[in-house]
């Protein structure tokens, strides 16, 4: 019996503080998971809010190789007729082939916060597994508040559960919603559960609050739970989920369970930061497995000893998760994932054993500058292409001015501001069609410096590449990097662009927000004309 | 039986990645170990440097009410005389009441690392134990990969613990060095231990690399375990040790272990903020207990059971830790509220009814403008605040210009880049003190736009606010908020500032991304400045 991968990092993972999702956030992430090979993922609720019923809308479209996608909702209202319920009606609508219902599972809760009758909410958690099942949906019970439930009335809680069991449920969830419940505990609960309701087949969703999520996912599965609900990098409302990322890895390496292929497995690493990316999240330099300093070594006799014994520190082969062992002093590594990365991105010019490893080391001085190339395919592709013989380079700005002015302002007031910003620019176009290269002296006005130097390096560049308007900015991110330095600190600028076919991200690194900015555009911009030429 | 807490923050923790504490840091923080009531200070090897020799001389003038400080090292050399043995003397002279010793409990660790017999290793611990107890210490042994080894050769750990009981130590560590552990499998460990050496007084010392450290602390304490090594934040190398906040709060809330007084325990959150600062870390806002959205609820669903049940989404009430239910405004639906915020934040003036009403209007204005006030309580204080009357603002920006200049300058070789960043302005300062409102003019350099703006407004402000130095920005991030617009989008800018106080966020909301960093700007150094006036 194969445990199953319920990942909720669109649903309970986005409600985490600072976490805003666009919807093409959301399908770059659920076409990761699927390739990651999770083998649910649950993308909210399809009519929470427009963005969410376009999302359900675009998934129509997306061809999914290892996952179902779920739609996500609560049980039919107090006391209506579910065949006429709103939330039962978009769950049955929603075009997926699964749908998770929660549902109240504590008296107290459902007396106080529904404020109806305990035989109401049974009736409510049937009518509603009965009606979605009547529509051929797969449907598991999220049950809420189970643990603290069952702990107030254990009769209640199972009742809760037997009324969808009876029902014709695929699986029954039990939620510690509050994230209190510590390991023993929740392995005692468990096990009355399977006492009283055998054969059943039951899920696990826990949260972080008291700081054993994860052991406790990982415990339930070896009492026999046979899914698991987590979010990747462990997002989500208060101290988050459980963390989707170590379930993985502790299943498959510590508890033999093959969740994943290996091949997926050693892509742990960069899902993990793709989303933490997606997410706008810094990265958690020490998360298990696959954060940075995760295989990191400092103290000296730990790096000496690990000359001797294999991993005589690190309880995992690291490349098992596609992380690697980091010698704090001298940060080595290899060329191998470079090189594996190229093909992947389609470059397929050989390069030598030096070239390699040349190529390497301008990665790793870039990422010491504060460049990260995970989520920045187009400037990883741009930094090779750049070191690759024969490249010619589309243009260069050689000078730029900005200039900002906010005057006769007042921040209490913000109807009296007055921005300005303008960019002057002095851009050498290089040609390919063996005319002089020109350069280009022009200026332009934006509502924001970025505006302004975007809109300036256009104007100069559509002369001989009218389509470059056709490129639009999809997302901005900017992150601190070594936050110790204040406002003079590194920042790394994300951007995200679009045409009528593609997608693709660059990164640009800097003190300078604006110098950051610049970088990482004229990697977009060249990208795209080199696609164009 | 008590359980003992044993601190290893400035040992253990100090080897985290990014960490580096001075002298000084480290007397500040075992300060406000003693203070939170663990019962042992873990200071280091008293000769491993200069600092943490430094630091055991200086400890020797403070007293401690609650903790001992412990002196921590290795056992005699291979083949020494322990009368003679460096480590041993420094450990026996270093003026404390305990020590710690780590040594092998692992044959292959003994053998390939080591390089020296079974036999051996056996002596050199008995001999160390011996050794120091003759001295007078209180002995503790660290035994040093035992879980690993017990695996390998259970009879080989086990003669090592025996080895340092029979020499008489006070107490045997069972590590789990590698943090691989999990938690069915330590417990089995355990109580194989238990019943081949009965009545030996057992602690526990965990890393997280399995992210499950939390969880074989507390199962450890449950099963008998009577000492739990930990470090402030889970600080501590690769993935950190287990954390020590939320093992103090599991004990003492969960467990109903009195490991501290309720009063200690309500200053969690306090000395978890204090250490991370000390240490110059960020904080980790979904951290257990302690991190500021620990108890954050996003959800309208959940905002409003909570008033209907307490805690209905909480799984302890946040004041045990010194923690608060947080209610992210922009789910807000009413006035209620957000009135509700206002009292969580201090703020106790009596608004009628309209003002409340126009408030929230203002409120939902500036949403729509992007503002975001979920994770930026110091900007919703100040809209607040500059509504109330007599207010008086700190301070008014009148005019500022930033220029920018890249010039000679390649992206594609940033060795010839040379970007200057000058900001210019006319600041405008209101007295409290009846003078004159004083407009100041200065200028300043920084390297990026707003370092530059931020450098110059603090020169500006200095005269009058010499500690407007002591604020540090802690985080900086931008997010687009319409991606359509493109780099002329509306972009929102989060800022954490701190002091050795406290840690708070604004957020600026412009096309400008400088504009919208300069309106977060403001609003941090003016709600700092209220407080201090």
């Amino acid at each position: 019996m194969t445990v199953e991968l319920y990942d909720t990092t669109l649903r309970d993972g986005a409600q985490m503080e600072g976490i805003s999702l666009s919807v093409e956030d959301k399908l770059r992430i659920a076409r990761r998971l699927d390739e990651l090979g999770v083998h649910f993922i649950e993308g909210g609720f399809p009519a929470a809010n427009p963005k969410d019923v376009e999302f359900f809308e675009r998934m129509r479209d997306v061809r999914l190789n290892n996952a179902k996608l779920v739609a996500f909702g609560g049980t039919r209202r107090v006391g209506s007729d579910p065949e006429k319920d709103p939330t039962l009606n978009v769950l049955a609508t929603a075009g997926t082939e699964y749908v998770t219902v929660v549902g109240k599972a504590n008296d107290l809760h459902v007396r106080e916060v529904l404020g109806t009758s305990l035989e109401e909410n049974l009736a409510m958690l049937s009518d509603s597994v009965r009606f979605l099942k009547s529509k051929g949906k797969g449907v598991f019970y999220d049950a809420e508040h189970f643990f603290d439930g069952f702990r107030l009335d254990s009769d209640y809680a199972l009742s809760c559960l037997r009324a969808t069991v009876n029902a014709g449920v695929d699986g029954v969830v039990l939620c510690d919603t509050n994230g209190g419940t510590l390991t023993e505990d929740l392995l005692r609960i468990i096990e009355m559960v399977q006492a009283r309701l055998p054969n059943v087949p039951l899920g696990i969703h826990c949260h972080n609050d008291a700081d054993v999520a994860v052991a406790n996912s990982l415990a339930a599965v070896r009492a026999g739970v046979q899914q698991v609900q987590a979010c990747i990098n462990g997002y989500g409302e208060r101290c988050g989920n459980a963390n989707m990322v170590s379930i993985i890895a502790g299943l498959q390496l510590k508890l033999d369970q093959q969740v994943v292929t290996p091949q997926q497995l050693s892509r742990l690493t960069e899902v993990s930061r793709f989303v933490g990316e997606v997410a706008n999240q810094m990265p958690v330099l020490p998360q298990p497995y696959v954060g940075a300093s995760a295989f990191a070594h400092k103290a000296g006799y730990h790096t000496d000893a690990m000359t001797k014994v294999d991993n005589a520190y690190q309880h995992i082969d690291p490349a098992a998760v596609g992380n690697q062992t980091r010698n704090l002093v001298s940060e080595l590594g290899g060329s191998r994932g470079l090189l594996d990365k190229l093909t992947e991105l389609g470059i397929d010019y050989p390069l030598s054993r030096d070239e390699a490893r040349s190529l390497t080391e301008k990665v790793k001085e870039m990422e010491a500058r504060g460049y990260q190339y995970e989520g920045a395919d187009a400037s990883l592709e741009m930094l090779v292409r750049r070191t690759l013989p024969g490249f010619k380079p589309q243009f260069n700005l050689d000078d730029f001015w900005v200039v900002l002015r906010r005057r006769d302002s007042s921040y209490t007031d913000d109807d009296n501001k007055e921005m300005q910003a303008e960019a002057m620019v002095k851009l050498r176009i290089y040609r390919a069609d063996g005319d002089e290269d020109r350069v280009i002296q022009t200026a332009a006005d934006g509502n924001g410096p970025v505006n302004a130097l975007d809109a300036a390096v256009r104007k100069a560049l559509a002369d001989y590449h009218p389509a470059i308007y056709n490129i639009r900015l999809a997302d901005y991110k900017v992150r601190v990097i070594d936050s110790a330095g204040g406002t003079g600190a590194n920042v790394r600028v994300l951007i995200e662009c679009a045409d009528e076919e593609h997608t693709w991200q660059t990164v640009g690194a800097s003190t300078d927000i604006i110098e950051a900015s610049w970088l990482a555009l004229a990697d977009a911009l060249e990208w795209w004309l080199i696609r164009h030429e």
